[in-house]
Order: C-alpha cells, then sequence, then structure tokens
C-alpha cells in the first residue's frame, strides 16, 4: 500500500532524543535557578475556558486562539436565526444578488404561472420573486452565519495562549490555599495561531516566574539575580540585564503632555548612537512633537554615562513629575539590593528606551539580550499592580519575569555551549558475540544498573559491526565486548569509543572505571 | 466589580505547588529508571493532522478526540449543498416536515393568490407549497448537514489521544535518521473528551517506553526489570508483573475453533477461584461453549502452581497447536532472562486470563497491579507486530510499557510513600525586623545560594510573625533571625521549625549545617 509520509502540523515540531537532551538542559538549569529563589512550581491545564481568555490578548490574541470543537452533536446547540421567510423577504426587497436561473421542471410552471395574464402585475412580482428564490444557492451570509459568529456557539474552550493570564485565573480559584506573597514558576507550552516563521512556532514552551502579594522592590533584585545565574549557568558570557521604570516613562510624558506618543519619543530617543542629537530632533519634529517639547525633554534624550549618572540626570529632568522621581527611586532601590549582591557576568543597564508592555507594567520593566549573536531579546518582564482584576480580585500587585527557550536555544547551538555529555544517555553498550554471551552479560548488566550506570545489552543476534555502529550513533563512549575468551578467563573487553583504546578487565574494575 | 469566579475546563485540573512535588517525583524516578535501561526521550507536538489519528482509535475514539477549530474564516471552506431551491423541491414532494407559519405581509398576498379562483388546481398547489417554504424554518438538518459532516470541514487537526500513534508516526517521519533498534520513552499529557469521573480525567499524562526494530525477547524481560526497578523506587511494597502471550490465547482458541470468543473463555476462567471448576464449566456453556469445547480445554481452566508448573500443563494442552507452542516458549525465554536478573520486589506471574489489547498484541502481554490497595491496574503493555504499519512502513516490530502516573500517585498517597521531603522547595527563610536586617541578609542570601541551597528572604517590612507562618505553610524547615543583636554579635538565631529548636551561630555555621 502506497501511503503519504505522514507529517506534523504547520509550526509544530518533534523534539528527537538529542533536542530532548538539550532542551532539557535548558530546562533544567532554569528550573533549579527558580527553585534556589523559592519559586514554586505549578501547571494548569493546557485547555481554558473561553471566558477565561477571551478578551484578555486584544482582538488579535482572540483570532489566534486555538479553538477546541465541542464534541457531540453541537450544531444542535447553533441557531440559524435567518429563516427562508425572511430571505424571500430580502428577494422581494431586492436586497440579495441572485445566481442564474436553475431548470426544473417547478420552476416551468412557476414561468407558465408568472405569465398568467389573469393575475395582476403585483402577482405576478411575486411570481418572480419566488422564482428567483427558487434558484437562489443558499450561502453563509444568507444564513446571517459567519465564523466569528459561529465559533463561541461551538467552541467552550481554547488552548493557552500564555502563561499568565491562566497564572492569574489560578491565582484567583485558589486564593484562599495560597500564601502570599506567592512565588510560583510554570514550563508549559502555549499555542498560538500565528503564521509560522523562522523561529517562530504554533506551539512552544514559556519558562515564567512571577510573585504576587509583594510590593518589595527586592522582588525586582532577585529577578535579576536569577536572570544572571542561569544564563551563567548556561555559558553565556556576555549579556545586559536592561531594566525601565513605567514609572519614567510617564514622567516624561507627564513633562510634555503626550503620554500616548510614549513608544515614538523611546524608537526615536534608541537611535540617538546612529544619527546624533540632530538626527533625533529631526524624526521628533516628523512624528509631532514640539521644538517645546524637545527643549524639555533634552536631558533625557541625551542620557548617558554609567547608570548612576542617568539617574542623577533623570531625577533633574523629571523633578516636577512626581510620578517620574518615584521611578527614579525604584530603580534606584534595585540597583542599591544588587551593590549587596555580586552579578555574575551580567551587566545590568538602565535604558529608557526599554518600552514593551505599556499595556500592563506598572513599574520595572525588563529585557535582556545576549551580546555574543544577533538575536531579538531572550528574556522579559516587569511588574503590573492588576494581573487579577480581570478575574475580579483588585489590588494583588506582582512582578515577573520569562526566558525565551527556543531562542536561548539557538543562542547556545550558535556558540557551541551545550556540554558535550548533554546527548550521552547510555554510558556503556556490552555487545556479545552470541547467546551464550547474552546470557553471561546478564547479571553484570543488572551490577552495573545497580551502581546508577546507565547501561544497555544488546540483544544476541546481530553482528559486532552492527552493535557498534549502534554505540556510535546513540554517542554511548565505552562498550564491553563478550566473546568465548572473555567468558572464559573472565577478562572482559573494555573499549572508550572515542579513543578507540581497548583493555581486558574485570568487571569489577570496568564498574569502578564507570562511576 | 461583582465576578463570576473563574474555573477549569471539566475534566481538567490545576497543579499546586504541593501536588507537582510529589508528580515530579514519580515522572523524574521513572524517566530516570527509563534512561538507566538506554531508552531516549522525545516529544510530540499536542496536535497531530486529523489524517494521522482519524481511524486509529475506532469510533469512540474519533468521537471523543477533541478537534481543533480552524482559524479565520473557515465557514468560506464549507460546502452547503442544498439549496432553497431543492429545498422547495421537497416540500413540493412533501417529504418535510413544516413548522407553523408566519404572519408576514408577504403570506397574506400569497394566501389571496392561493384562493384565486380563476387558478387551476395545479397552480394552487405550487402557491401553497410556495406558502409552506415561506413558512418554514430553516434547519441543519434541511441543509443537509450534521455535525459528523461539518467537523471535517472546520477542523483539519486534534489533539493528541495517546503517545503510541503519534510515536508510530515519528518512527515513520524520521525513519532515516533513526538508529534501529530504537528505544524510546515519552511523558506527555493526552486529551480525551471522556465523561470526567472520579480518577478519569480529560487531560492526563501518559508515561511510555517502547522499542521498535528489535524482535528479541530481552527486551520482554527489561520491562518487568524496568517495572520491578521504577516502582520498587517510588517505595511500592507488593505489587505483581501478570504476563501473558497473544500466541497462548490464539493456541487456545485454535483447539477450540473459538477465536471470537477468547475474552468470554478467560473472563469465565478467572472466575475459577471464585466459582470454582462446575461454577466456571456452568458460565462456559451459558456463554455458548459446548461440552466438547471445554473437556478439550480443561486444563487450561485448571491451570495452578508455580510459572513454570503453568507452562508444563500449557505445553501439554496445547501440544496441537503449533503458535500456542511458540506463546510457551516465548513466554519460558522471558522467564530464562529473568533468572539471571534478581528482581527487587515484584512478583511475576504468568495469567492466562490476561486478555488486553487483543487488537493490536501480538506476543507478550503486561499489566501491573498493586498488591497493597484496591486499584485498577497502574501498568500495561505488550508486543505488536505492526506498530508502523497504518503509515506504510511494514515489518516494524516493536514492544512498550506504560506506567498508570495518576494511578500511582493515588496508591502513593493512600499509603503514605512520598518521602517527606518531597514538598521542600525551600530549605532556609530569611527574616529580617527592619531594612537593616535585609541588607545585613543580602550578603547571606547569596552565599548560601552559591551553596546551592535554596534559600529565601522575606522581604522586610512584616511582622516577624507572618513571616513565620509563611515558613510553615511553605514547610521550609529552616530559618534564620536577623535582629539587632544578630547584626552586632554576627550570631544569628538559627531556628529548627520542626523542633522548635533554635540556636546562635555564625553564617559559616548556619551554612555547614545546611550542606
Amino acid at each position: 500500500m502506497a501511503s503519504i509520509k505522514p507529517s506534523v502540523p504547520k509550526g509544530t515540531r518533534d523534539f528527537s532524543p538529542a533536542e530532548m537532551a538539550k532542551r532539557n538542559f535548558i530546562f533544567d538549569t532554569i528550573k533549579s535557578v527558580f527553585r534556589k529563589y523559592g519559586y514554586q512550581q505549578i501547571e494548569t491545564p493546557s485547555m481554558e475556558n473561553l471566558s477565561t481568555l477571551t478578551g484578555k490578548y486584544g482582538d488579535e490574541g482572540d483570532k489566534l486562539m486555538f479553538k477546541i470543537l465541542e464534541s457531540g452533536e453541537y450544531l444542535n446547540k447553533v441557531d440559524i436565526r435567518k429563516t427562508v421567510s425572511t430571505l424571500i423577504q430580502d428577494v422581494y426587497n431586492n436586497s440579495l444578488d441572485l445566481k442564474e436561473t436553475q431548470s426544473l421542471l417547478f420552476l416551468e410552471r412557476l414561468e407558465a404561472l408568472q405569465n398568467t395574464t389573469i393575475l395582476s402585475e403585483q402577482d405576478q412580482d411575486t411570481i418572480r420573486s419566488f422564482r428567483n428564490i427558487v434558484a437562489h444557492n443558499l450561502s453563509w451570509g444568507d444564513l446571517n452565519l459567519n465564523s466569528n459568529k459561529l465559533t463561541p456557539q461551538i467552541s467552550e474552550k481554547a488552548l493557552r495562549y500564555d502563561l499568565t493570564v491562566p497564572f492569574a485565573r489560578y491565582v484567583v480559584q485558589h486564593q484562599n490555599e495560597i500564601t502570599f506573597p506567592f512565588k510560583r514558576f510554570q514550563v508549559q507550552p502555549v499555542w498560538r495561531a500565528d503564521r509560522p516563521q523562522k523561529g517562530r512556532y504554533r506551539e512552544f514552551f514559556q519558562c515564567d516566574a512571577d510573585v504576587v502579594g509583594s510590593d518589595s522592590l527586592l522582588n525586582e533584585a532577585e529577578f535579576i539575580l536569577i536572570y544572571d545565574e542561569a544564563l551563567s549557568a548556561l555559558g553565556l558570557k556576555d549579556f545586559t540585564i536592561k531594566i525601565n521604570n513605567r514609572k519614567i516613562l510617564s514622567g516624561i510624558a507627564e513633562l510634555i503632555d503626550k503620554a500616548d506618543n510614549i513608544i515614538d519619543l523611546t524608537v526615536a530617543i534608541d537611535k540617538l548612537d546612529k544619527i546624533g542629537f540632530d538626527g533625533v530632533v529631526k524624526e521628533l519634529l516628523e512624528r509631532g512633537f514640539t521644538e517645546a517639547d524637545i527643549d524639555k525633554i533634552k536631558p533625557v534624550i541625551l542620557l548617558r554615562g554609567t547608570n548612576d549618572e542617568k539617574l542623577a540626570s533623570l531625577r533633574k529632568a523629571l523633578s516636577t513629575s512626581v510620578i517620574g522621581l518615584k521611578g527614579c527611586e525604584e530603580i534606584e532601590t534595585v540597583f542599591n539590593y544588587l551593590q549587596s549582591c555580586k552579578l555574575q557576568t551580567a551587566t545590568c543597564e538602565l535604558d529608557i528606551t526599554l518600552a514593551r508592555g505599556l499595556n500592563y507594567y506598572t513599574g520595572a520593566i525588563f529585557e535582556v539580550k545576549t551580546n555574543e549573536v544577533a538575536m531579538g531579546s531572550i528574556g522579559g518582564g516587569g511588574r503590573y499592580d492588576d494581573l487579577t482584576g480581570m478575574f475580579g480580585l483588585k489590588d494583588l500587585t506582582g512582578a515577573g519575569i520569562s526566558f525565551g527557550a527556543d531562542r536561548i536555544y539557538d543562542v547556545m547551538e550558535e556558540l557551541s555551549l551545550f556540554p558535550a555529555a548533554t546527548n550521552q544517555s547510555t554510558k556503556v553498550l556490552i555487545c556479545c558475540f552470541d547467546k551464550d554471551g547474552e546470557q553471561y552479560a546478564l547479571p553484570l548488566l543488572q551490577q552495573l544498573r545497580a551502581e546508577n550506570i546507565n547501561s544497555e545489552l544488546y540483544p544476541a543476534g546481530v553482528k559486532i559491526k552492527k552493535q557498534m555502529d549502534y554505540a556510535n550513533n546513540k554517542q554511548i563512549p565505552y562498550v564491553i565486548l563478550i566473546g568465548s575468551d572473555e567468558m572464559q578467563s573472565g577478562l572482559l573487553s573494555f573499549k572508550n569509543m572515542a579513543s578507540g583504546e581497548q583493555e581486558k578487565l574485570t568487571a569489577a574494575q570496568i564498574i569502578s572505571k564507570l562511576l
């Protein structure tokens, strides 16, 4: 039977053993750092009720959610409001576009009737309309039904779109069991019906840590430490954790009364290095800022120097903005915490052009970038003051960060940062020439495993060459060969697959070599 | 704003930190045993193409699959074949059941027309039919559309229903990259739209290990060792691994030429202990077996004793059946392997009433039961000779087992087998009386974490009582208290939360206690 080669849905991936080993290395490293900082793991269901998800990610999000079709005779619940009678009324009102007539016996009778001169003109019109209806091919539009209207009637659930909304739902639902501050981490897949492209998948893992119920800026400082520790442990050698504060951006907007244009402003300022001050001014004027605006925010545009110097300049520039100064104070507090805690690798940089998540972040904003390869951000987060408000639990502040696992994977691959042993699952393979060898090998196999040495016995009946290929392909570093000589002497051939070196050793010697 | 308390979809669950810790304990234990035996992890996408899944689980499975609604204007792809003209034709043929007429202006005109005596009776009929149409409320049935017909037009993907079919798809798709025998394990959720009930969920994890491309019975023996080692490591103290062989069942059926009644037979034989030989005979007669049948299989019904004794009796009973003897030989080979490998805890039992998966298993059949609590099987598996045939790759033999993680969880909970430390995520909490203490604590916190001790600093500004409650609720075993005395002397209060014992120690002393 010829059959089509099976495949996975667009935008999804299989992970082979080699890829899994690398992914596990990333996830295990990040998880162990989360745990070290007191974050506890939770998991939420892959599906959430549409009522939980809808409206939380904007129209685009609602569209890109993967909805689950109800099971059973779901059409029974769907109402097709538009009846044929209304359709006919529409035809009568000439509001429908009619297709070619069809030749039915029935139509001929109508035709005849229509031409009956004994009918009044009005009656003939009525008949004519009917004739059109008969000829009409029904469409979904005629039934007043489109996919947007149908979906909520045939779907009640969707796949998780991110980990944040399910976490908010979790906190509200379990608020009486939770001890606050609640520090949780979550590593689970999310699904988005985005157009797949390089590095963007329809199923991908998010890797989040959030704390809710604590407004202490110690949490922000610890997030920076977590980034530093986890990414250092993964082997990254040069990366920057950018920090900004929403309140500083609000302060700047307050100065010039342009809260809606804050993104335009930061995008222009971000180009200072490339296009110089005059270039930035030109761009700001083009984007609708006035000369007077630019005058007021000139110190912000020219912000330079160390974090401390930047903070000092900002304090001066924002001296008239209560909220702006509050932002400066928050950032300073975070930096003060960090002074007592040496960062291993990261550079921490105040960057007022960082303007992500302005719809929900209310305090700190984070973004992490590697300086070793060209790549978008590999992490981000911030503080939000109303995570759970959408589910009716007000005034619960929180902050969180996320690791971009797929991008971190690509960075590590490009820099060859995965330890060579990552993909070594089996440490030693026992190869036998025949059934006797297999029987002889079993107690040794048991001994190896009792010592927690991952080991395999290749089933007898296959040429040694093929067994060695198996070891090579599976990157098994050691092989034990058992032939008749070995069984007689008790000295087994022990081969290092990398060096090709081979020696005769007792079982006990082999085990102590492998431990 | 009053809002409805959010919830998760029917049959799905949130896992709290305490539950996650226990689930991770189970999964990590099983995974590490899989790895020890040379099995490598893969993951496949949560969604598969409907073409991959449909027809693989019977009608029931097709119905219980969670289908994903296509995104965008999916109705555009749906054809509503039945046009109004055909509907009218149906009415004309009196084949449709019509609802109450509606009072439209339009209807009145029709009425008048219908009663016009100048029309022939035939013309009046025509008009009458139209009038019915006008009054007719369109339904899905009229459009010749039901959910079964619609689904394939608006859905192309479904959520994974098990791990076996995606694995088969994986093997066929990646056959050129795979080194056979391919030993893979997979621990991922699956989804079924089953009616939720105690212990049965719509989203649950499966935990499978399979080997394909090796017909050696060493694999079967190793599966028994894997069950033994993993369940022993989880703390189970009394469990039975039942083994049977499909070929033995085929042999028995061959004896009496009743292949279709093999389940009836095994169900009846299974009752021997309860209802005695006469009872079993009575039941077999009721189930359509003849006296002659029963005579032939009497030795099978009365199968008793050790595994060796049972095998000897079976060989005698099945002496005329080639396939039956082959089954006995296979089981014996597995037992021979096991003689060289001591089982830690499990009892291994030949049980010819074990008749699961008869549609796909072709050799060994496994089932695992705990003898400590009443519970269905906590594991099962077997050998199948044509896993990948459904995707066009023939003659690839395989065997696999599965652990029932949710049931194992319940067993362990009932027997209190989870180690007390499972839920200890943070080892020590630093509590401070004020901001000065917090600042003082930071370097210590860093030191603790540098030693890989999971530790937290409670943000300052909260009463010590509340901080201690936090430690208690989170089951943190140790607390370090930092007040002004402690900062002056450098001797910190170190409290054992379980015993209540408290002592004054230097930071270095505390760290060495915690290591």
